[in-house]
């Protein structure tokens, strides 16, 4: 079950003026599901994007690449669930510019416009022609005040939905921001098993709005891991409409970007977590604290180390303050010039070692109360330099094994 | 339970000439168990190893390495069950010494003869007096013929005990090479989570020795992996006693040494292969071929990540031929400039994969046929240059997460 996690209130979305979301049921993988979403977004309005780094990436993350380098204005994303798109080729490159095709039409707008996104099943012919006829319900379905729903409808071994909304308020203007997310298996940076869809109706240049989302997938989906398997489709998009007027916020120098990129940060973190905590057969929240680093990138390398580790996840699943399993994956994490006498580290408040060993002051006893919060943070101090870098995962349970070896991802 | 495993026939394994071997019981972590390991050494016989990369090394494994770099031969090894002297600081190191001295003035020999090895509980102290105490019972059993009892000596969450011998002749003079080993957890190369212990009556030189230990356990060792987790105590040791008389083989341009390198290699892949076919949880055993890489060590790096996906592992345990998950690994290997459209994949001898997608001429009932097996062979052809390498692996099973969920290892 999720830790600590339920479905967001519907009324605590916010819509965001330019951006309208419609439901549609395809019945791609099972009958009468919400498996479709479309979200129309504003012209004028601008789109980044941030992909997976698999090599096998989706037919519907190649065609998204293509049109957002494309000059024509982003004024769609489609979304369906049940079929990955991914491994299938060319034919799948062609059922993903037919979805567009079909999409831009109906809308009345080019198929450059269009991004397709999948989800689901990986290697199998994506069904376009079930997808294709449940268009028009969807379009009928747009409404801003939508986002719960599409929230819903982008879910697959997701127990709970995923969407957060947040204001900020820029030199007197006030905006808002929304975002939904999906993702529970197949977690891990790079990106995470994710589909994140963001939109804010501050006016942004499309640079600025890289900036912010570069940053923003650097501190949150780049900072877990559920499974360490990273996916053939993830994928994660900003849109700023700039629907609510105020001059355009051109670049970093702006005294306004950092606010905004800030609480788009501030936002993806909160969708980035909840997707830990509804990791599959999570029954443990860990955040990884790593400091004392000579760098950010190998804080992350010690946190990844611990945050996958299947005998440190196992150890959390059974509540068992299992000292040794995160020392030896700090060991092996790969910093070669490390001095393990020097490391020292900590479940909640508790320092639990120091000098290559458990620390004089500790009590077992003590470990095992930290362990039994559903929320646990584990902190690693390197000592070697200024860096740090947070990573968050979930604990390895039955669950996990019964689920991906009953489901067919 | 294992896969496809039997403890050896005691009878099959061949005692080598200038090895002596007694088991003791100490008590360490179960009573009466028997948990100690001594081995003793002919005199002028050389000794190399070589040991976990993990910056928490176990205390024994700095004292071996501090023991092999000195001019002393070695004259025997003692092996601990139950506790891995490891994350235990200077006093680990102190215990480590101590238990050197003692099984020196046992045997007559220096401190700095001796090479001492824990495999068990991380993180908690030695308890050295226990061990020294059993130290004399396990001299007075010293015998040649006593390689089976103590490959069960040195198991821990081990099911089955994991011996091997193999005869071979060099320039007519017949030689014998035996073998033992253990691990089941915390296994992954540099090095797999193991102890092994190998002797031959061969008389080879330091450096010649040397080189058929790293040829040998980078083939074998070094190719394996259950969970990802590299442990602190791994150790590989391999002796030559040269009691059988003999040229000594000098270095790598003797004409005997490929055979007797190729016999120490295939030696040490079977005890590999059997250390995941006792993977902690196994019902299935899966060697995964890559060949066509433009090195061996990204063919290495595909393996792996293969090897270790828990998605795919326990896509194996359900016996799904889940094609897409392979893939997914394919493609996150890390491999940057990999061409996924020319990527050939098979399940035993069925083509699956090809051109980026499902080969035209798969059917799913014929993966599912491969599946059903206990021993799997997954193929990959990179189709980018002349290099293979060859990584076995296990499923990930409930009982995996049960085994490391209660075993405080």
């Amino acid at each position: 079950m999720p830790v600590k996690l339920t479905a967001p209130n519907p009324a605590s979305l916010l819509p965001v003026p330019g951006i309208e979301l419609g439901i549609g049921s395809a019945g791609i993988k099972t009958p009468s599901r919400k498996d479709v979403l479309v979200m129309r977004v504003a012209a004028d309005a601008e789109t980044v994007g941030v992909f997976t780094q698999n090599r096998f990436c989706a037919a519907p993350v190649s065609v998204c690449k293509e049109h957002l380098r494309g000059e024509a204005g982003i004024r769609a994303l489609v979304v369906n669930t049940g079929n990955a798109n991914a491994g299938t080729g060319e034919e799948g490159l062609q059922r993903a510019r037919e979805t567009c095709i079909a999409l831009g039409n109906l809308l009345g707008v080019g198929p450059e416009q269009i991004l397709p996104f999948s989800t689901g099943v990986i290697l199998e012919p994506l069904p376009v022609g079930k997808l294709i006829a449940a268009l028009p319900a969807a379009i009928a379905d747009l409404k801003p005040a939508n986002w719960a729903h599409a929230a819903e409808a982008i879910m697959t071994t997701d127990i709970v939905s995923k969407a957060a909304s947040r204001r900020v308020t820029l030199d007197g203007v006030d905006f808002v921001i929304t975002g939904i997310a999906k993702g529970s298996g197949m977690i891990h940076p790079n990106m995470a098993t994710m589909l994140s869809f963001l939109a804010t109706d501050a006016p942004v240049s499309c640079e600025a709005l890289e900036a912010i989302l570069r940053h923003a997938v650097n501190k949150s989906f780049n900072c877990i891991t559920v499974d360490g398997d990273t996916s053939t489709n993830d994928s994660c998009l900003l849109t700023a409409t700039g629907s609510t007027a105020a001059p355009v916020i051109l670049d970093d120098g702006d005294a306004r970007f950092p606010a905004l990129r800030d609480a788009v940060t501030d936002l993806m973190i909160e969708l980035a977590q909840a997707i830990v905590r509804d990791g599959e057969g999570a029954t443990k929240f860990m955040e990884i604290a790593v400091e004392g680093g000579a760098t950010e990138a190998e804080c992350k390398q010690v946190g990844y180390a611990i945050g996958r580790s299947p005998l440190v996840k196992t150890a959390f699943f059974a509540s068992d303050p299992n000292l040794g399993r995160i020392l030896a994956a700090v060991g092996y994490a790969g910093i070669a010039d490390l001095d393990v006498n020097k490391v020292k580290l900590w479940l909640g408040e508790v320092l639990v070692a120091e000098r290559g060993g458990r620390a004089a002051s500790y009590v077992e006893a003590a470990g095992a109360a930290v362990m039994k919060n559903e929320d646990i943070r584990v902190r690693v101090d390197l000592a070697r330099g200024p860096a740090a870098a947070t990573v968050w995962t979930c604990d390895f349970s039955y669950d996990y094994v019964k689920i991906n070896a009953e489901y067919r991802s």
